[in-house]
């Protein structure tokens, strides 16, 4: 089933939220509890998303934190996925991206095998190599735009002839394929200022939005300046949910943090 | 320990080569022996690598190719990386890149656990985005300048408000730090006219170069343009290698056709 943007924006006043959580499960920074379980990753995912998933439109899950883990980590990304509620976005963070007959690979991969909902990918390559992801119509590409790092403004800001940047021109190139209903763009949370723009260039499309907290990224700005009509934000929230500075009684706190973005980032969006 | 550009330049003279041999198994492509084994991509690319290694410098281990078999494809590629000659560079072709918490999970797994010499990279997220690959001083961090695809024209061709194309830039950004001689570059034997220009900018840096035969690329015009005093050129070479036109003598035809580019890499780099 393609969850399209319509049944995202029901999911999203369904759930008054606009919260995506971000899973990156780090072995140094999980509670003692956790850390010396055989699946340490799996159960400490698993307890998130069950103390979050009535706040949670999507789950964004970083592929690198379980591919470190070599073989035990694909196991445990593998079981993640399939414990994920059906009513979530479920992205696989893993920023993928070759010459078309490789990304074959991949997208056969995540979307066919796994069946996730959405993949983040590379644009550097240009269309083509996007091509076996975009081709899956009812999965998403989640194309990298703006990111949220601050090398982004090291090449994703260069200005060309006409006077658009990089990741300008990536969203209008990817904007303006025939079908592209199944498209997200990455725009990070540190670049407020950009959003007005990028709304110009992609009004409809759903961002996924990182960089709000840990970051820099301020919420309340990112979502007056980002939203649309639909919502058209997946607003990216990890480390600040996953793990709380006070590891004493560490579910609470979990539980209270992402209902605080889910409170937060609703009210934002309907401006109260 | 770091196969420097002057190990690899005594590699190139001592096999009489540039040839790298790139590992794409792909199940309905290899001979019919392997299709029904087990482990058939480990045991296929075993094969290639015992009839190759003496023409080879380097293997391209294409990553997604094992990655979309699951944790069996992760079990095969690991141990086919254990498996390659020590005095060939070993290259995981796995294009990564994210954040710097999340690029430094990748570096930790192919260079650490894993002890690949090499890694590809996407350059679209800025230096900081591939520093803890860079920060692996005796690693190679193989970063995308000018791809073979078509689509190499979107974005990497554009030229910015002083007429340096995006390519170019990623290449005098990348070489302008510090410390780059763990560098290396991704450049398509399908622009060969770039070449020229791509020397200019890098004299010294070893480019991995894909493209050559399915994709269109001249051996002998992208040698002739991309050499430098120490060979400076890893010429990948996949599908002409490992899936030879006759499958009956396949691994004659695979030993035939390594030694034809070994011979030919390096009689173009003499220049007869």
């Amino acid at each position: 089933m393609f969850k399209s943007s319509d049944f995202l924006f029901d999911q999203i006043k369904c759930k008054s939220s606009l919260l995506c959580v971000g899973l990156d499960p780090e072995l140094s920074k999980l509670p003692a509890q956790y850390k010396k379980q055989d699946q340490a990753y799996l159960n400490f995912c698993k307890d998130i998303v069950e103390l979050t998933h009535r706040s949670a439109i999507a789950y964004k899950i970083n592929v690198a934190f379980f591919e470190s883990q070599g073989v035990s980590g694909w196991l445990q990304f593998e079981e993640l996925v399939k414990l994920i509620p059906s009513e979530c976005l479920i992205i696989a963070d893993a920023k993928r991206a070759d010459i078309g007959n490789t990304s074959k690979q991949y997208a056969e991969y995540y979307f066919n095998k796994l069946n996730v909902d959405g993949l983040t990918l590379h644009p550097y390559m240009g269309v083509d190599s996007l091509q076996p992801f975009l081709d899956f119509k009812n999965k998403y590409s989640i194309v990298l735009a703006l990111t949220s790092n601050p090398g982004s403004e090291d090449f994703e800001f260069t200005k060309d002839l006409n006077g658009s940047l990089l990741y300008e021109r990536v969203i209008e190139k990817f904007t303006q394929l025939a079908y592209s209903e199944n498209i997200m763009f990455v725009c990070g949370a540190t670049h407020p200022q950009e959003f007005i723009k990028i709304r110009k260039i992609c009004p409809e499309h759903f961002l996924l939005v990182p960089g709000v907290g840990e970051q820099g990224g301020v919420l309340k700005d990112t979502i007056e300046s980002g939203k649309n009509s639909k919502g058209g934000l997946l607003i990216t929230i990890s480390r600040k949910i996953c793990y709380p500075s006070v590891e004493l009684d560490f579910k609470t706190e979990v539980q209270k943090s992402a209902m605080r973005f889910q409170t937060d980032s609703y009210n934002y969006f309907l401006g109260v």
